[in-house]
């Protein structure tokens, strides 16, 4: 047998997983992106960097991509997923608990109102994720997560949380993994939850999702080893925390960065300081008809330094009324 | 032009990196070790987790492989390359730092005393990590550390460090990436001196590099930002640990892993608890002559109950005297 006849049985179906991107980026590779100026701007970046024998050109394994993701590859409002997650969780467990009617943060979460909630500060906080995100094992809050975010629907577009999704970030990050890319998530969101659909939603693996966390504890439960998810946190991954955690997980500095809110303002500044070439995009949420807009004055993905800084260091701002022609997956 | 065309122009590269070592496999992946039931393990094992088809056959993406690093991927003794490392680093500051003369732990490490230097346990062990491994940013560190593991060679051997990795582990590394694993190190060493030099010596990336680590600070040097290490221990990655931070950073359970002391059995454990094929395997020192003897009563990489656990859970043993025939690169 030939090598190339080894090679085409070995390795095919990696193959066309590699090859087949390539091709329909040869098309349009950006197809919901108009053609405005940050499509035009990403195109070529991706060009100016792979392109062998100039100086511009970064090799494979150096081109990693980090991406927000509330707000930046799927929609946080009216709130974040994730707490709308926690609140589901809590009302289920009420049942049990006929003493959270008078108890807060249970009793204004079960209401709905979440402002009122949010007033207990971080003592609140830990004790809706204790009975929410801890008290079991791992692969328990995994399969719990995965089965909610793929049948729960959002209240204003009447979709199941997983299509919530941006259809132009999709194709974005497809592109550049079409073009050697290493695509992570480095987000404030908690890591177990996130990875419970990102490899679904959006084909990423979760050796390369990074978020915040809350403690393990690896112990029996008779003689099978479980690893616990304890009611206390362990780093929240959200400003500096982002730029640690890139170090910390990556060990290695981005040349591409994107994200939606003050948030990410340090892991864009980390990630063009470096040399050579660098990216770096801000998500901004002009569009009410089709998804939401907020920016200076949101609690959720408030955008105000981060437009100062775009400005200033010419970073690429995407309007997503003006340079998304499509908004969600059809 | 054709699909296929495109194909070879776009993706030749990576192609013949992939197919390269699948074609080698087919001669002998493993040439130095000896046909003994180690090699006819590791074999059995990928074969069947690679057939498609079959119950046993694993995708791709779950195809993760752990491997402890000193001991395992490298030499360990007289004691650990890092601890040589903070050592040459003391004995490079002691100039300007005439009062460590008369200053534990520092002291004793100039005398080259370890055992005694030790008996200041953890918060010596504190002070000579503030001056050898904190108080630059994690580019400068990566820089010396770099340097002096490319050239500083090892008392016995004359060999620079980075060549005292064990040869059959570099095919084995190879052997299982050609096949759709992905090599993690799960190590209690330094996570950022590890990274220094893993992707030149084992071909594995930063963002596949798992240790202990120091906390880091973001901040700005003037209008550049860097990432300074600070003198204080964030995370300790042995025992339980290594299970804790394989959820963190992989997020997945490997379906194999490797190591070579006491400080491994929870990561072996977690390991082939999991449903479906799953493969465990410890180094044994045996080698006086060639390399190393210890298990027992080794203080450094003790191997005593990972022997008992490894009879009792059918774990495979490499005895490196009877199962490899070469033990460093030529």
């Amino acid at each position: 047998m030939s090598n190339l006849a080894r090679f085409l049985r070995t390795g095919a179906i990696a193959t066309l997983l590699v090859a087949l991107p390539l091709v329909a980026a040869a098309q349009d590779p950006l197809p919901s992106w108009n053609d405005t100026a940050p499509k035009k701007a990403i195109i070529a970046f991706v060009a100016r960097v792979t392109k062998p024998g100039t100086p511009d050109f970064v090799p494979v394994p150096q081109r990693i991509a980090t991406f927000d993701n509330d707000g930046t590859l799927w929609a946080e409002k009216p709130t974040y997923v994730q707490l709308e997650f926690a609140i589901d969780r809590v009302k289920l467990a009420a049942a049990a608990h006929p003493e959270w009617r008078n108890q807060e943060p249970f009793a204004s979460l079960i209401d709905g109102n979440i402002e009122r909630a949010a007033e207990g500060g971080e003592e609140a906080l830990t004790q809706v994720l204790a009975v929410t995100h801890a008290g079991m094992s791992t692969e328990s809050f995994e399969r719990i997560a995965r089965e909610w975010i793929r049948t729960k629907r959002d209240a204003r577009f009447k979709r199941p949380y997983i299509t919530l999704v941006y259809q132009p970030m999709l194709e974005l990050l497809n592109y550049l993994r079409a073009n050697g890319f290493k695509t992570f998530i480095v987000s404030a969101g908690g890591v177990e939850f996130m990875r419970a659909y990102a490899e679904e939603a959006y084909g990423i693996p979760p050796e390369q999702v990074i978020g915040s966390s809350g403690r393990l504890k690896y112990q029996m439960r008779g003689d099978v080893p479980e690893l616990l998810k304890l009611p206390a946190i362990d780093q929240v991954n959200d400003k500096d925390g982002k730029v640690v955690s890139i170090q910390k997980f990556i060990g290695r500095r981005p040349i591409a960065a994107f994200g939606n809110s003050d948030g990410d303002i340090q892991m864009l500044q980390w990630t063009t300081a470096g040399k050579g070439p660098r990216f770096a995009l801000l998500v901004h949420h002009t569009d009410e008809a089709r998804e939401w807009a907020y920016d200076k004055d949101s609690r959720v993905g408030m955008l105000s330094k981060g437009l100062d800084m775009a400005a200033e260091s010419h970073w690429t701002v995407v309007s997503m009324k003006d340079d998304w022609n499509a908004i969600f997956p059809k």
